[in-house]
């Protein structure tokens, strides 16, 4: 089985990550990785922080002549802002010259994890619940992204809203994501390199420009934006996840992946919020038969049936709110004096939504490749790659 | 920590379950376990199989003198239908007289199942993929959700949509929930109860009116229908959950737990999709003191923010498909001679949302109760509820 | 991953467990795992419970036509002696009536598990901590030792030494072993058969005599006898467990499981504890060619080296302390009165060393299982057989 | 919860580690952890790698002003050997110039771990199965140390056996013992100090220099040495662990974590092994009182009973096995020609059992924390130590 923890503060010396549980003999190299964490640092909206930090990974551990070994695979990224830091971040001095943050943030996790962990000081709970995590988890997911790649399959993502600029029209959307899914494994792939073309990973180049101008709006008026991303999984067996137990239901382990990226508040399989309004005949997919082999017409569970994959292309739907950290300040109390003040502004982005789907895409890939593994099984990519051929 | 299995076929003996983990000395009965079978069981638009099982529970261990022993409390619910099925689901017969399913319902575990396990006949999927599984998710999380109450945490909910009818007023609805949680511990219990006097657990009569007819309507046509309901939960503390690493926020694991529901295909934290369309300005919710003490005006993070609870009513809401089993036969292909026909017909219910509402109640106080347990710690109510305790 | 937990007090209506993660269409009988509870309480020197109870397990759930369904086995035992105790072990009265136990009995949990749970009663934690619940963990594992079995991976046991009574001269045991340990994957079974036949599991005749007539002596004395039995594993592929992670390690899981049994305070591989004093020379086993093919003269290391099986027989030794229970009895403290009193008799046996070696036997089958599916993968039988087979 | 996981290979760039699950606010310096790193380090016996790697730590993240931050602590030390070893384990060049290890050493993983992970050089094993691991797991360990002993439960060690050097007298161990362990929550600290006195860690002055004699005698013989050591654990409240499910027994996780150390091949609680030939009243520990509160005279269960913490000192003996790199060479196969030769000799250490000691203090420094944790609960230092406070 996969796991991974990442460690590190926004602030501190650097993301640190351990992925445990590769098999040996896969692929792996800084370039790929660099390059996702590339991705994520795209997208019109960004803030100063993207400027300063272009993270790039170092491997110490796991990998020998390109391969895996196995073994546990350690990443670091330094945090190039950190030198400005030292003081306020440090290690080993007592801290007693360094001011403290006391005026949450709403929309944050300042307040309640001040609350949770006893601090005084905001600084301990900004510095680690900042979405700079995902650099970190982008790049560990990576490595099994890539080892997904190498068994047939294949992640990507589009941004379909950023505020009420998108696409209103669901069928032009389909239209274009069919153009992309054309069934081949490779679909999601595709789809993700035209995305990765516009700034704001649009597929429809009226919405994109749309977007753009309610950023830069936005940006005028001190104000953020957020949005709804697709994800979408092409060549994925069938029969990933299973039905028998409440935990091992693919679409609840996609979902706590989805929804555990910072600022996501709404995950869907497929149209699952717009299909809760219509009849079942309009809704779940009715079998067909092309060239004697069984085949569905439509999509709408999104690949996911029983909790398994069925076979389809899995969609999953998030939506994002706003970034929280507003130029525009909201109403705050401090928390040392008790008055009701005005919130800090920190250094952030207008709006993240394009970063948000590369993250999206990275924290499902170790879902899919544990269950993926549990069909499968195997400790080098040799004894993985001949049992999960598929034609 | 609080884990649990469930087992059973829903054409088996019995449906059987174990929950671990529970403190010792809290409050356990058959009675309040029943209660919360009998609300699963309610709501317009349910099949036969809710006339045939009444379900009742039994305790076969764990609980003694009406309390909780700190040892795995194992459930059974006997199914009533068992004696119908001893032949089909025979447990050392060879089966070779029974007549195999092999076409596969469009929306259901069954085509993804079969092929997973390599089964030709869909029986051994379709009586576990059942939602009548739920019965003994409920029966073992009413343990847990009857701690919670105990610790002053109350989990409640209500429908919003059952097909398009429901409160298109979503103003409406707000104002008829404030009037419920009325940011009292009690205040989902209050909602709850509420709900329970609907036959499709709507808090507003025109609405509810309006959903059975569409319910009646639809069944003629035999169809079905899905929806959308709301979970809520007040009385939380603040920080439980956290922003500290990926797996331990506690909005992933609460969108696991609510999408790990059979039919659930979209899950969101407060007005997660609706506020991906907004500002910043519009969506965070604004510090303000009252009496002296930190408080908030709104509450469209729905109680979660930085992964953690802030002390504000949790707010989740979830998205159903329609019931799968159409008695308007959909378009299938038969596994065994591979042609086209018409999917099977198995006794179903027309919608189950209210069912599903109570489901969503249930399977969610585990969760919570694991962040509370992680923060207060104790092997007792007495140690427990000492520490928890606030004003 | 296979998991399992078990429930059920030793006086209260039933044992339960269920056992999650099997794959589909494994064997699976009631006669087999009722041979296993058979075994499990025999032995020479076991109390009168064994009497009162021959277990039988019933099978509420995921089996079908002899075989799993992929989905979650539940099992019960009754426990026949429960007709004696509805009232002090009832679920609903409040147990006013009921005399409570407040001596501890050294050596059992009766003191320990009063202060964490804050019991004023013992029989809570008596009732649970007693070695019944092994007859569920037999049960459960039973399952997974028969699809082992069916791929090739054999477990059995037998007893060295019960007190002082045993084969003293080592090299005559491992004689004997090697007489039924040929290399064959069925060496464990052969071996395990052979135990059998004695009343105290013991392979040679003489120690047999010495141990039975020790145990009678000891019974007369009001005391009792503990020991040191060995379980060996043959037919496992070479490389199940990892060295990449602590908790990944094959020795650790192992010896997880066979301290987790009742009794047991001590476990060893091969010849654990000798070999640390021994030189390298005399311990590392040497490589050989046997036909052209890698062999070992030796199996000092017990089968495991880099905490992965070799491809060797598994040996596990574990030493059993002395029930707990003595008819003679020893110091205790009344915490109703913090008076120094003697401590209470309850029904129990004068040695269980030959019982503990089926426990043995039975709870490392998941863990060989769970590492055997994390090389070879798959959700049945048939994708399993088919990837594991070995010539 | 407390969890962790490893990284690096022995000749990589760098040990890294991430311990994830600390509360907040507990003390975490550097010099603390290069003490025990420091430690781990010292004993007579050991190669030069020893005096190449004087091991410390980086701390990357976690920590701010001397305290934990609740977030995931990272860890790196670096490997100084690395740059002789640039080439042999390249990230990235394509390995074609290094010369391929192909003949296993009897003892290590190198034969079962090629098997597994099917590789051809074994140094991908070697080099992540080496016991230079346990550098990281000391570090990351004590951390977790720190936090017990600032709450009041200390883990110290002593080597008992190098070879047939020690103590052969177990009187005299338990009396030396018990001269430091007297009943005060510091006892293992004393005796620890003590231990750290010896070049071997032995308490004992004469078994001491028959111990260096003996590793002298074997390293001039081209041998290795193996031996036994005693973990004790001070302080401990009583009823950490549980009776009431197989995988939450303290013994068990406490056999796992020592089994887990490289090299290890038995753990006993107590005087497990010893216990197992004795009679049940020789056994157990009787109950008494002492100044009005329950106490015991003796402690021969090692301080778990029913596989909980009885609140004595817990005591723990592993064995270890020789090391398994001898400068005499032992036979092998060569992997690549499937002939018989000679194997390969790699710098190693004649005897490491006063390193393991202190590795083994390490490792159960989770375990006892986490134990600790379910019943005491908590976020940050200062609400965990009201409620765990002792008298």
């Amino acid at each position: 089985m996969i796991r991974y923890l990442t460690a590190g503060e926004s602030h501190g010396k650097a993301l640190v990550g351990i992925l445990e549980g590769m098999p040996a003999g896969a692929e792996c190299s800084v370039d790929y990785i660099n390059h996702h964490l590339w991705r994520r640092q795209q997208g019109y909206g960004r803030g100063g922080r993207m400027k300063i930090e272009s993270d790039t990974v170092e491997i110490l551990s796991g990998v020998r002549f390109g391969k895996t070994m196995g073994s546990p695979i350690a990443l670091v990224i330094q945090n190039k802002d950190w030198e400005n830091w030292t003081e306020r971040m440090s290690l080993d001095s007592d801290g007693s010259e360094v001011e403290k943050i006391t005026i949450p943030r709403p929309g944050h996790a300042d307040f309640a994890g001040a609350v949770k962990y006893g601090f005084d000081d905001l600084r301990n709970v900004i510095d680690r619940a900042s979405a700079r995590e995902t650099a970190m988890r982008v790049a560990l997911c990576s490595i099994v992204r890539k080892f997904l790649e190498n068994n047939g399959i294949f992640i990507g993502s589009h941004v379909l809203r950023i505020g009420t600029a998108g696409m209103k029209n669901r069928v032009k959307v389909d239209k274009m994501i069919k153009t992309f899914c054309h069934r081949s494994p490779l679909a999601a792939y595709t789809l993700a390199q035209e995305a990765d073309k516009s700034d704001v990973r649009m597929l429809d180049k009226s919405a994109e420009a749309m977007a753009i101008s309610e950023i830069k709006k936005v940006k005028k008026a001190g104000d953020t934006l957020g949005g709804i991303f697709e994800i979408i999984v092409s060549g994925v067996p069938i029969g990933l996840g299973s039905y028998v137990q409440y935990d091992r239901k693919l679409d609840g382990q996609l979902a706590q992946a989805v929804m555990s990226i910072q600022a996501i508040k709404g995950v869907e399989v497929g149209d699952g919020f717009e299909n809760a309004l219509k009849f079942g005949s309009q809704v779940h997919d009715e079998f067909a038969l092309a060239n004697g082999s069984i085949a569905r017409k439509t999509n709408r569970a999104g690949g996911v049936e029983g909790s398994m994959s069925n076979g389809e292309i899995i969609v999953l739907r998030a939506a994002m709110k706003p970034i929280a950290t507003l130029a525009k300040p909201l109403k705050a109390v401090d928390l040392a004096t008790k008055k009701l003040v005005e919130s800090r502004y920190e250094r952030s982005d207008v709006c993240a939504v394009p970063a948000a789907s590369v993250i999206g895409e990275s924290v499902i890939a170790p879902v899919i490749a544990n269950a993926f593994l549990e069909k499968y099984g195997g400790d080098s990519m040799a004894e993985i790659s001949k049992r999960s051929k598929r034609n």
